[in-house]
Formats: structure tokens, C-alpha cells, sequence
């Protein structure tokens, strides 16, 4: 019986010929993630080991959360996760302003390639499933641990098979088609398992399309969100990893817990109304709602690919008078990419912020906290109560093109609505 | 018996034909300027007196300090300034984005004329000085009763006059000018008294550099600073104010309580050491003392000039492994110019971090918090013990030029040590 790409990397990594959904194993890892909030817990949890880093090449620190450091207390984790990296010689450890957010950062840089086994201390780790690497967020705890020991414990998850069909419609990127999945099958319809993208569709799908897609894996429960290496991951890991690396395919035979198909043809931009991610709706049904704030940017939505879809809109247009529109880079490459190509220009001349990279308002961290019965659209990935400021305010979920749009207008709109 | 510069403004603000020092008078505003940290208190000091604004268009209203919202609590305050502005039709709220750190952005979009006098619930309203108004900082009780009445009190300063001569050295600017002031006077050495600058040396100095001395005339105790309108400042004005405005010169009697001389072509680039301004000495003379972090900009320094001095520093070298390097251009129009001439990219490509215009980290807000032990160089106008930070954080006062060769080197160094 056949395997699933999820289960062939553990398998491969647990040094086992085959696994099976629900198996207890123990799995080498190839990389160990943590950034300046989740670092310093797992430090402390290191140090209890007694033992040195498994392997100094082998652990990315990347502070991004509160940095430029919000408060006395960040400045604090920072300082401890900085001298942590100097004692053991860290070599991928990301000082403020050569950085970016984890997420959009390492595989950047060239620390995911397929087949690849990498867990991080935050949750969105799952982002690098986009790259064919099984991925996952673990806590501060188990990476302390994996940092002293170099491998960590896994129950085997089931994998959903999700087959996407046909190409999508202008305006609607990966993040609706992530959205519209979750509404579907809700956020708790994939918990501990792997969501195996696959299908003709994937094609479709820029890289950028393909990360926010395995990044919100995680918002439907899932342990895993994973795609197949196609030309466009290959062109995309061209120039950033030189290690060698192995693709992984599914076999034939795997048995998935369940199958769904998605026509990509037949998506729209979509918006997630407060405070779940499963509250997807089509964004043109939604009437006037109107807002105070737009946020562009985050792990899930930060890539070049998804200012561009910003500055398309914005491009010549103000934002309205009663909006904050704030833009965040996903990485410096991409900032300076971005403003090369005039994007950061179009923003400053729209009357948005645009802020240095951080992870900052996603979480209520900073850089656009809001107050009571404020209401944002954002491109980010949670839209709990209170998860980017007071907890009666509201977070919209949407796309680059959607949030972009709606900065325009003060209220949620569909891209046409401002491009006619 | 004549009246200095200040004497002369206060005298046709209060409609009398001369003031003298020690006097009491009562003057009509030009301005008042309140930010998202001191409008809320004035606003309910303004409610209590029970009537409507003045005239909208003399209160000018810069969410700036904490913003983007650092937190809930900054929010609720930036959101009490936005609604006041919506219900008294304020005409110069500015938005998020579309902003600047207040004492940037009011003269560009021509909000200070010479011969005005303009209050501000923020101590460095002295910076409008620059271009020969009388601007001082207000308490936000005073604020938000003035915004009512369109007048206030005020007890005529005596004028301490200085005299600049000759032309600075390469890489000496406005900072180091009035860091020496401080540094030979003390910070109380111009206690609540006029600084009134005057003499050839004047014509040597950029916009630029004359807002950096005069927003810092606060740190000597100064009332107010203040500086003669010349063919520099009428340039500036040319295309920014379109209403009539009076030139006020001093009197060729008038009488000062003391007189300095400062001959710029002695000065050198100064720091001022933790934790007081007056802790001025020759950043040559300092020796190695490492540091964590550079922020360059600030009401101080942080408009194009300033900019442009540390790209200069900057350009095709890379900051310091050991050091987060803070840039926050002074205003929106400041961003987008220095982006048109290749600042923002040098800074990005040396490492450094471009946040969008905020006060921030200059008075411990956000944006680069220092942690206990941490260094910091910074462009910014008090070094006071926490000022940044962890009370066991420094901060020391430079100029551009040597924040930003600190920047590189890793520890306190004057511009040739890089440019060699």
C-alpha cells in the first residue's frame, strides 16, 4: 500500500521504509525555526538539556514578532534570543533590518527545499509545505529540545487530498482559494492532518499563490499543508539552494483519509468575517461595511507578488480620507524588489504607511493596533476576537486585491469596484 | 529702548506697542498644535470650557507619536483625536500616512510663517523658531483652552542672543551646533528664555540645520528659539505659504540678558554622553564604545538633509553585524524623496531598517526599544536615563553623519573613520 508525500518524508527522515497514520516516530530534522517570541522559552528548555546545538547550520533565529523592538519586554527577548545566537555561533540568525518575516524569509534565502523535514515555533511553519517539504509549527518546548538533539517526535498524521482544477480568475490568488477551502470544511476540518495540494490546478498557482495557501493549512487545524514540486518550485528553488535535495511525489496508491476539488475556475475574491477564518463569504455580497484600517502584508500575504496586486490597484488612487492603510514587505528583498519596480512609490503616494518587515499588527503585537469598534481588512490569517487590538474590534480576512481595493473606498469592496 | 525678534512678535500678537520682559500678556494664536499623546487630555479640557473650536483651520492635529497604534491603549488615544477632528471639521487632522512627525510636517505644508506664534502641547514646538516664529511648548491644559479662545498667556522671555560666525566643516551640521550650545550653557542654561540666533554665520546653515537647532532649544531650558527670516528661509516659504506674512527683525537696540559667540568653523561633530544633553564631547575623542542600535531621524533630524548625510555614509557599505540601524524619514514627502534619490535603497541594501515617519523610539515609544545594557547612537533630542528604554539602556545624541559611521563601525566614530 502507498504512501503520501507527507509520509514518505517522515519516513524517510524516521529512517523507516514505510509509516502509517496514527505511528508514534521520532524524525531527524533538517532545519529547527524560532523567533524573538518563541526563542527565548525554548532556550530556557535547551539549557535544562545541558548539551550543545545539534548543529549550528542547522537552526534559523529570526526576530520579527515585536522587532524593531515595541516595548521594554521585546527588547528583552530579542537581546536574549541575539546572545543566545553568539554563543553557539548561530549562522542563521537574522539581526533586525537584514531580515524579514520567518515565513517569507527562509525560503528566500534558500533554508526549504522538497522532501526537507522543518519544524518552527510558530504556526504558520506549514508555509513551507508549499516548497514540498513537510512542515509544521511546534511549541517552544519541543524545539528547545530538538535544538539540543536534532530530531522530535511525530504522530504520523492522515493526509486530505485536495485536487485543484482549472485556472483562476483575475483578482483571485491563493488566498481566497485557502479561504474558500476553510469555509468549506471549517477550521477544524482538517485537524492533524496533512492537506495534499494536487492536481492541474497547481499550475495555475504562482509560488507566492502556493505559500499563503500551505501557510493557513494551520487555520483549518491542519498539521501540514503540502504541494508537489512542479517547474515553478524548481525555477523557484534555482539560485537559492545548492544542497542537494529530493522530490517527493505521493505515491500512486496513498490512501487519503478523504479527496475534495476545488475549480479555481469558479472562485471569487472572498472575505472571512469576524472572529473565525471560516466565515468566508464572497466578497461582492457583502454591502457596505465600512473600515478604518487596511493591513497588507504578514507571513501569509507579504510576498512580492501580492504588493504587486496592491500597487496595480492603488496605483494613481488615494486611500480614503477615514482609512489607515498600512503595507508591510514581507522581507527587505522584497522591499527593495518592490520598490524597484515603483510599488513602495505607489503606496507612499496613495497616502498608505509602509512599514519596515514585521510580523507587528497580525497579532496585535504593533505598527496598527486597533482601538474599540475599529474594523480592518487585512491580508493576514486569523481574525479571532481581539487578535489585532481590542477585543471589540473586527478583522475581515481577505486577499491583496480585496484589502487594496477596499483602502480605497473606506468600505469592503471586489477590485472591479474601484478598476472600472 | 528696543525689543528683540521674540519681544516684537509677542507685542503684535498681545496688540500692544512693546513688551518687556517678566511682563504678563495675553496673545492670539496663529496655531495650536496637539498629537494623538497630549490631544486627548486637551480635548477634555477643551469640553469642560464648552464651546466650539476657535476656527478649524488654526489647530492642526498629527497622530505621530504612536502610531501606526502601538497598542490598544495609543489607539483609543489616536482614535479620541480622530473623532474630535471629524466633529469640529478640523481641516489639518492628518491621517496616518498621509502625516509626518508633527514639527517635519507643519512647516512643509505651510503651516509656520514667519512673525507667527503658533502653540503646541509638545516641548519641542520651538522647532517653527526656524523660520522666525514664536513657537513654544504648551501644557495640554493650556492646549485645549486655547483651542476655545484662540489666545493664551504667556510671560515675556528675555533673550539671550547668539551670534554665529564663519562656515561649518564638512559633516558638521545643525546638531553639533546646538549640542556645543548645550553642551557650554547647560540645560538650564537658557531657562525660559528666548535663543535668539543671528549674525553671518546664520547664512551658512540649511533649513535643515537651523530646524535642529531651534527644535532643541528646549533641551537648554529655552522658551523658545529663534532665528532671523533670510533669503534660505524665504526660499523655503516661497510655495508653502500663500497668506500674507510679516517678517520680524530685531531691533538694533533691543536688549539681551546675555550674548555667546559661536564661530562654526571651530566646531567638530559632538556627542552628547548619558544621560543629559549637556554631556557634550568631541566624538573623535571618545575612544571605542560599542553599541546595539542607530536611530537616525526624529523632529530633530530627520528630514532630506539629514538623509542624505547618512546616505552619503552609508552608500556601498553595510551596517555593522552587531547593530540594528533605525532610519524614520521625518514625513511622508521626506520618504518619497529620498526614495526618488536612492536614499531609501542605500539604506536597505547597507542592513538597515526604513520605518514609516513616527516618532517612535525617541522618546520610548516603539520602533527600536532599548533593552537593559543596550546602546544606542540616535539623532534624537534627550538622552535622559530610559528615555529609549530599559533604564539601564544609554542613549548618546549625535548628528546623521556620526550616526550613521557608527552605524558601520559598530562603535561611536566620527565620518572619516569610514570614508577614509
Amino acid at each position: 500500500m502507498g504512501m503520501t508525500q507527507t509520509e514518505k518524508i517522515l519516513a524517510k527522515h524516521a529512517g523507516m521504509e514505510s509509516v502509517r497514520p496514527g505511528q508514534l516516530i521520532r524524525c531527524k530534522i533538517d532545519l529547527a525555526l524560532a523567533n524573538d517570541i518563541t526563542a527565548p522559552p525554548a532556550i530556557i528548555e535547551f539549557e535544562k538539556i545541558g548539551r550543545p546545538v545539534f548543529d549550528k547550520a542547522k537552526i534559523a533565529l529570526v526576530p520579527d514578532h515585536f522587532t524593531p523592538n515595541k516595548d521594554i519586554k521585546s527588547a528583552q527577548m530579542a537581546k536574549n534570543m541575539k546572545e543566545f545566537a553568539r554563543k553557539h555561533d548561530i549562522i542563521h540568525y537574522f539581526e533586525v533590518g537584514r531580515m524579514g518575516i520567518e515565513h517569507v524569509l527562509l525560503p528566500e534565502v534558500g533554508l526549504v527545499a522538497p522532501g526537507e523535514l522543518i519544524i518552527g515555533a510558530d504556526s504558520h511553519t506549514c508555509t513551507y509545505g508549499a516548497l514540498g517539504a513537510f512542515a509544521t509549527g511546534v511549541g517552544s518546548t519541543d524545539l528547545g529540545a530538538a535544538m539540543a538533539t536534532g530530531d522530535t517526535w511525530f504522530k504520523v498524521p492522515e493526509s486530505i487530498q485536495v485536487i485543484l482544477k482549472n485556472k483562476p480568475r483575475h483578482w483571485v490568488s491563493g488566498k481566497d482559494v485557502i479561504l474558500y477551502l476553510i469555509g468549506k470544511i471549517g477550521v477544524e476540518g482538517a485537524r492533524y492532518q496533512a492537506l495534499e495540494f494536487c492536481g492541474e490546478g497547481v499550475a495555475a498557482l504562482s509560488m507566492a499563490d502556493r505559500f499563503t495557501i500551505a501557510n493557513m493549512a494551520i487555520e483549518a487545524g491542519g498539521k501540514n499543508g503540502i504541494f508537489p514540486v512542479d517547474e515553478t518550485a524548481l525555477a523557484y528553488l534555482a539560485g537559492r539552494v545548492s544542497r542537494p535535495y529530493q522530490v517527493i511525489t505521493a505515491d500512486a496508491d496513498a490512501v487519503y483519509a478523504s479527496t475534495i476539488e476545488i475549480d479555481l475556475a469558479e472562485l471569487e475574491p472572498v472575505v472571512a468575517l469576524p472572529h473565525l477564518p471560516e466565515n468566508v463569504r464572497p466578497a461582492r455580497e457583502l454591502g457596505e461595511i465600512a473600515i478604518d484600517q487596511v493591513v497588507i502584508g504578514s507571513c501569509t500575504n507579504g510576498r512580492l507578488e501580492d504588493l504587486a496586486q496592491a500597487a496595480a490597484i492603488l496605483q494613481s488612487r488615494s486611500v480614503h480620507p477615514a482609512v489607515r492603510a498600512i503595507i508591510i514587505p514581507g522581507s527587505q528583498d522584497v522591499y527593495l524588489t518592490a520598490m524597484k519596480l515603483g510599488y513602495i512609490e505607489t503606496f507612499i503616494q496613495a497616502g498608505a504607511v509602509v512599514s519596515t518587515p514585521t510580523c507587528g499588527p497580525c497579532l496585535g503585537g504593533y505598527m496598527g493596533i486597533l482601538a474599540a469598534g475599529e474594523r480592518a481588512v487585512s491580508t493576514t490569517n486569523r481574525n479571532f476576537r481581539g487578535r489585532m487590538g481590542h477585543v471589540d474590534s473586527e478583522v475581515y480576512l481577505a486577499g491583496p486585491a480585496v484589502a487594496a481595493a477596499s483602502a480605497i473606498t473606506g468600505h469592503i469592496s471586489v477590485p472591479e469596484e474601484v478598476m472600472a
